[in-house]
């Protein structure tokens, strides 16, 4: 159980989040229109994009989170995979989530996991629970790898379902209890919560113990970092990886993008780590 | 309003359905170890098997269903969109359904939306309700494209959220109520439910009037082809897709795989006639 390959994925993240001393994670969401100029030359801007950003931010993160829509819609899943690569040779310390939000029937469910793990190679991915047990099984099956679902959302139309009353419980709530009591047996499972629902990420904490929570919702849909951090914190003082995408990725413009992405990452970090 | 291009997706299935006198939906799901020895040494072996398939089923059929992780877990995202294009050019009138699952919260959906409509050309797209309306709405926006919401699906485990009672009502039955009351301004939604749920198939369509609804589960997953028609189709014995993927692309094995698929495809659609 030494090496990296081995650990289950809540061991990994215990250590990404010990050895960094950060809870900051960077999600790498391509959008070309914002990167900067001097990229438009590039026969794989994405890449290059991506690859600067990470060689720029890799000591101050626990983990990188490509959401993979952003390469998808360009046809740029090479770019990706090559993403996904450099982190795992530069820094293998560094878990990465594969933000797909997938969730689909039996032999499908599996197809999506090949993808994710194999393919991609990729650490974790995020699921969709609404199928139910049986759809997100074949992510929960390897220990090694994360299962991250979706339980209360950042977005405002969350509430449509997730809010609904279930008996005396929302819906989230029950998603909550299923993730300790059904779907944890290998101990990969984590949570998304929005911060900017801070009061439901407090009851979520309460009702799943130490296990961690993925936390959108910060900067561009105006989460706030202080109750984030408070509410779902863990009693280590972790158990939560905060995600920050535009935030960081487009902190500047011109060719020190790179070096604004840092200082942006920083900020982050230390802003979260006054909270802990 | 003439155009293909321009018409709302409901009314180029109802065309479908007129032309073809089939309600079959053929799910292209391939699985590479189950083609045909002879399609080994092909360069592109998806594409060849779909295209095949395609050619001799598309008299025979309402729509086709390609399930996009059967792709991407191969990283055949080229031979999908052959497929695609290859059903656009010769059979225009065949209406594209990419079975996707997606639903991500706001720029993210609209890059969803941009990869299955632009990038792969498809028609309609099957999306999941968790995150609530705000994630759906660039797929509802576009009235020219269809969005196939999940309401309840034919496994097993879709019972762990879908049938929980809100209210005196099921989760689904909440879904099927949002998709006609705030989801349907565009007349361009349908719901799937699986023919593994007959009984809740006619809830559904008590709930949501003349509403295409996407029905998976028969065969394999052993939905009865009858009770799925019965409880399923509308008021002009139409507003039902059936899915079969795996029964009719398997039905033979042999250099003569593409005629025992539509053997089994002309089966399938005088034994759903048959209850119409």
């Amino acid at each position: 159980m030494d090496s990296a390959e081995e650990m289950s994925f809540t061991k990994r993240l215990e250590q990404a989040w010990e050895s960094s001393g950060s809870l900051v994670c960077v999600g790498l969401d391509p959008f070309v229109e914002r990167f900067p100029e001097h990229l438009s030359s590039e026969e794989e801007p994405v890449f290059v994009f991506n690859r600067e950003i990470i060689d720029a931010t890799a000591d101050l993160v626990c983990a990188y989170k490509p959401q993979i829509a952003h390469y998808s819609a360009l046809g740029a899943e090479e770019q990706l995979e090559k993403t996904i690569a450099h982190i795992k040779r530069s820094f293998p310390g560094i878990p990465v989530i594969l933000d797909a939000k997938r969730g689909d029937i039996g032999s499908t469910a599996e197809m999506y996991a090949r993808e994710a793990f194999e393919r991609y190679g990729a650490d974790a991915v995020t699921v969709n629970p609404y199928l139910g047990g049986d759809a997100i099984e074949p992510f929960l099956r390897r220990a090694d790898k994360g299962a991250v679902i979706l339980c209360k959302t950042s977005n405002p139309g969350g509430k449509d379902l997730q809010d609904l009353r279930v008996g005396k419980k929302a819906l989230y709530q029950i998603v909550a209890e299923k993730a300790v009591t059904e779907w944890n047996e290998n101990q990969n499972v984590l949570l998304v919560v929005g911060a900017t629902y801070p009061r439901e990420l407090g009851e979520v904490r309460s009702i799943v113990g130490e296990m961690p929570l993925l936390v959108p919702g910060i900067g561009a849909q105006s989460g706030d970092v202080g109750s984030a951090v408070v509410n779902g914190k863990n009693a280590q003082g972790t158990g939560v990886v905060i995600n920050s995408s535009r935030g960081i990725l487009y902190a500047g413009q011109g060719r020190d993008f790179a070096q604004a992405a840092r200082e942006a990452a920083l900020k982050l970090r230390d802003q979260i780590n006054s909270f802990r």
